[in-house]
């Protein structure tokens, strides 16, 4: 590793790069490599995206001029390279630095990153309204979406690409085709892309060229000079072009290279030899729904699987290789997703969906009409939900709010170990609903009072019954019930504890018994309050003589901002419950 | 028109299309021809679509086994034809009858209709769960979806024939082409199908070949004949084939051949001439709106109108033949659409996006992600919401819910017309936040105490103020409070009426000044009550001594309910509201 960064440290804007001979670029990128290995081998994050994309992102920055001509990333997961090459560098060389930088595109950051992105599709749609904006004020500038293969799979991007390849000025798609998604890609687009390459671009039946766009084929994505040679061809051209650039994920750094999937993204490694740092493994959720369908599956040989593009999120990877046939990755496409489980248990199967946090909200009208219009009795498990410190595009505390108000579905949020694996037996054994249940990404908790009374739907669990107080802790937050009851207790409260168990029904006979012996009931829900289940029980006490106190989430988009420091903010101690109380 | 419908009524199953000669299937076609026009000029409905698949829809039956083949139809608009050929012929030859029938596929109807459908783009997804479960099961059955050219554009529909691209078994795609979407087609990929319609499907850059499908095309999609032969080929194909079947919209009636746009539905008229029968025109909140952007773009050349593929169901058919480079009708792509007008807000222009009720459920993430996470000041209209009579899969009562609860939004809801002005001209006019505005499917109120204090961020506004009880009249419902303020009245009560015109944010400074002279409040939305506003304000009060009464509709999918039923059924008559109270 070069630890000098001679160059790189002398660039502070695109201007620099394009003052760089062609041997200079290419020793920046060397650079630039050791810096992005630098961060990553240190606190962990995207390494394949980013080591794939550095020549390109060079070429890009030769070639075009940011922030007057528009790069949108798509996803922006690899958009460290554009990072570096727009004033934040020393985010990269320097450890001490590290925290400035995000992980993804950030317009507060810089006047290069033009919108906040972490979901993936987005990238054309985003900059087609750009493009339009442009040639509505008869501006000329070049508008260029970067776009990879594993995004394309996405309904949004194929939207955004249909209008896009009807327009009639300057729009350009960048295709980084480095063959893979998160994990491997899937789809018959993928099929399409592979003869792409195999044939340097001549194949017939062109999927782009379908959707009106020109098309260019670049098979050295990773040779810089090349890849100015080539996109100097479509600067400024006058119609949308789709530049298809093969490059090699994990480009440089052998480890990478050779394990894509493992380094899309990894927590801190050594470089030399690849191995990831040791690190206190800590017992998830994701690993407790992994044992009970590896489990399910041993008795149930048509157990069908489905996730869209990130079965390492979901600790998948060992199912997926052991039980090829009941996995189903459908690559990144959340709503076929839902709307494919439908048609599963429309068919009398019981398939399972699982989703990574956030990523249900792709799904609002194929939850409501696609599943639960039609009462398909599937599974979904959204896993990793709550406050967490997570990136302001990744935050899962919606899904309570999202999907708790769509008639039919009946959601869980289960509290422990144990009662996941209730709840998924519970989610299979009935006909009725579609079921979704929500997983902390936190680690399991343990309870003093585990619950341990069978699912009935729509009905709580009284887990200690006290007087006063009524603490009803929502999923992940009974711990939270516990732990304030316990200071309660302190100040001469014995307080009853409630483990309400669904998110979208009340159970409206224990609610109705609890004025006699309580004057306060309080909700806790490891989720936004907004729309969320609190509400629900303020509005059924609305005229009865209980007050009730809801706390949650505020409705905030929170960047990476430490859960003590959350918690806190949101009267989420069991100090300031109990003083709210008092 | 024939009058007998001599064979249509010996049809009472597929079973019988299948014994009848080549000349009886023609004869079948033009009887049923007949009828779609005897139930379509009576009570309105969708006539091009269906007068479009009667041919295809006979030679479906012909060749297939429906229910053991599954037929799985996008948007179902244009399932009148399968409905006859499954026994439900009387429904559209028999007007005592009509009411019997519904306009969508429903499996409560028929065991031939698998899937309750009314948003498009879905077959494709919901046949493909259906395929994989059959080889599950090892069972051998045809699977086919019959999706149009204007449902192409979806995301989902690409999603899922990108999924099914790779299959390996029994996967067939009607492709019904008739070069129409609701309006005209936009996208690139309306041009790949010109080209394979000029071609035969010869064209070079084949959208189906690129996803991995195999492809026939066909030209005479309104020949029965030709259409059994065609079908015939494909019937147990062992691998993913599209089938591109060119069809005439409207086919056999010359009205609807001539203006398919306004022959897409109709409302009741004269067959003979083709004209919508006189009716009463009732002034619509859609019409406000055409008017208000009418005078807009006058003054603002910029002015960017967005629609997704409805311009006729949001009254913008004049706008778009008037300025035509101010209208963006960006197909069915509901997604596209709201990043589109992020990317054109984050240039510095003024777009708004038109949405026509429940279609906003399409773009939840877009909403979350694109927009809202990046403050891009887009304006967004939500036409005709609120509780209607409406089939199951065109509600528009969930909208609140959904988007209430979506940081950095703010969503108004007007009350009466010059609100909706004064409105639209505060979205305008503000630079901090994506606004949405949801106008009401009723006609505009005329208000005894009409609103008229400037729009302030979260303000709400004391229409007339009393005492002892406070009536919030959310948006369409300020006028129920009136009503309900009149009765109270009666009882000796002069009730506060307010006009919370937010739909995402309580104006606590008003509603902490309400306790003092005021025991009971009570909230009255036009939408779903579950993650809706009046929770909001029931979770506000929770721990104050007052009463809060919450009213708007349960969380249920409701299926043609008439409006006063509904109303009914949710206490939401004055009468019942006061009952409540008192």
């Amino acid at each position: 590793m070069m630890a000098d960064y001679e160059i790189l440290k002398t660039i502070n804007s695109p201007k620099d790069v394009k003052d760089l001979s062609f041997m200079g670029l290419k020793e920046l990128c060397d650079e630039m490599r050791s810096a992005i290995l630098n961060r990553v081998s240190r606190i962990g994050g995207h390494v394949g995206p980013n080591l794939g994309v550095i020549e390109l992102t060079v070429a890009l920055h030769y070639v075009f001029n940011s922030p007057v001509d528009k790069l949108v990333w798509d996803v922006s997961h690899q958009s460290y390279p554009h990072k570096m090459l727009t004033g934040r560098a020393i985010g990269f060389y320097d450890e001490s630095r590290f925290g400035e930088i995000t992980g993804y595109t950030a317009p507060q950051e810089s006047e290069h990153d033009i919108f906040t992105v972490g979901h993936t599709s987005t990238s054309v749609s985003l900059a087609a309204g750009l493009a339009k904006a442009r040639d509505f004020k008869g501006e000329k500038h070049n508008v260029i979406a970067i776009i990879g293969d594993g995004s394309l799979s996405g309904g949004e991007a194929f939207e955004g690409l249909d209008n896009v390849g009807d327009f009639k000025s300057n729009f350009i798609v960048i295709v980084n085709d480095n063959e893979m998604s998160i994990a491997e890609n899937h789809g018959g687009l993928y099929g399409n892309l592979a003869k792409l390459r195999e044939t340097k671009g001549q194949a017939s039946d062109n999927y782009f060229k379908a959707l009106g766009f020109d098309y260019r084929y670049v098979e050295d994505g990773n040779d810089v000079v090349k890849l100015i040679t080539e996109l100097m061809k479509v600067k400024d051209v006058d119609h949308p072009v789709v530049v298809h650039i093969h490059t090699l994920k994990g480009h440089g750094y052998h480890p990478a290279e050779k394990n894509k999937e493992a380094f899309h993204w990894s927590l801190p490694f050594d470089v030399d030899s690849g191995k990831v740092l040791p690190f206190e493994a800590k017992e998830s959720y994701g690993a407790v729904v992994a044992d009970y369908l590896e489990k399910r599956v041993q008795k149930d040989p048509q157990l069908a699987v489905v996730n869209a593009g990130t079965p390492g999120a979901v600790c998948m990877q060992g199912f997926r290789d052991k039980h090829p046939d009941n996995f189903f990755d459908v690559g990144i496409a959340e709503e076929h997703l839902v709307a494919f489980i439908s048609g599963m248990a429309k068919s009398g199967l019981k398939p399972v969906g699982l989703f990574y946090g956030g990523f249900i909200q792709r799904t609002y009208d194929q939850l409501s009409q696609d599943l639960c219009l039609n009462k398909s009795p599937a599974v979904i498990v959204v896993e990793s939900c709550g406050i967490t410190a997570m990136d302001v595009t990744h935050l899962s505390i919606f899904d309570i709010a999202m999907t708790s108000n769509i008639p039919n579905l009946v959601g869980l949020a289960p509290s422990c170990k144990s009662e996941t694996v209730r709840m998924l037996d519970w989610a299979f054994a009935q006909k009725d609903f579609p079921v979704i249940i929500r997983t902390p990404a936190d680690v399991p908790n343990v309870l003093t009072y585990e619950p341990k009374e069978n699912i009935e739907l729509n009905k709580f669990e009284m887990v200690k019954k006290g007087s006063k107080v009524a603490l009803l802790g929502l999923g992940n937050f009974l711990k939270l019930a516990e732990e304030t009851a316990e200071l309660l207790k302190e100040k001469g409260v014995d307080a009853t504890i409630i483990n309400p168990r669904f998110t979208t029904g009340l159970d409206e006979k224990m609610l109705s018994s609890l004025p006699a012996e309580h004057e306060i009931i309080v909700t806790l829900e490891d989720g936004v309050l907004s729309g969320g289940f609190g509400e629900k029980v303020s509005a059924f006490y609305g005229d009865k003589p209980v007050k009730v106190y809801n706390f949650g989430a505020d409705k905030e988009f929170t960047d990476r901002v430490p859960v003590a420091e959350l918690l806190k903010r949101n009267d989420l101690t069991p100090e300031q419950i109990v003083r709210k109380i008092m």
